[in-house]
């Protein structure tokens, strides 16, 4: 809550092997900084709650549905509730700012 | 939804005077790019939802309670349902991406 810093340059923790985080957990909106490591996919999932968020830094593919695009610095994308969507690293790492919508 | 654009190019609609705006609507997620000009001041409100979001490009002094700070690129922000928060730009506009829990 408040300010929780720069996306840039904030440290993150571990939350999963190759990628780091910080979050800020509100009673209906969960906004992290995320850094994904180079060279990591996630095939697809979905869920049944809203997310969306921009590149900070480095490019992601990501597939939302059939739209598929490679983003990069200040791309930002908005995932409808249910939609099965997915993301790819390339040679380097990323950074993005994500908010979903509580579940 | 989908892939609104990039945060520092897209194209913005007028708003309220002085702020534009591309706002993409969910059912539990407003997510906003908003461009405010510059000499423009909001002295407090408050309303019943969270919003966090982070600066795109120029400075926004913003307080959030009693917490009070000049906001640059990348330096984020995370406003709890209920408090009273305000901001003021400078000399020059500033970019947001926004992203509301809907009321």
């Amino acid at each position: 809550m408040g300010f929780p810093g720069n996306a840039k340059n904030a440290a993150l923790a571990d939350f999963r092997p190759g990628i780091k985080s910080k979050v800020e957990l509100g009673s209906r909106l969960i906004m992290a900084i995320m850094e994904i490591g180079a060279g990591k996919e996630d095939r697809g999932h979905e869920h049944p709650f809203e997310q969306c968020g921009i590149v900070i830094e480095g490019v992601i593919e990501m597939f939302l549905g059939d739209e598929r695009l490679l983003l990069g610095p200040m791309d930002t994308y908005f995932i409808p509730a249910g939609l099965f969507h997915g993301w790819k690293t390339t040679a380097s790492r990323v950074r993005l700012l994500d908010v979903s919508g509580k579940p």
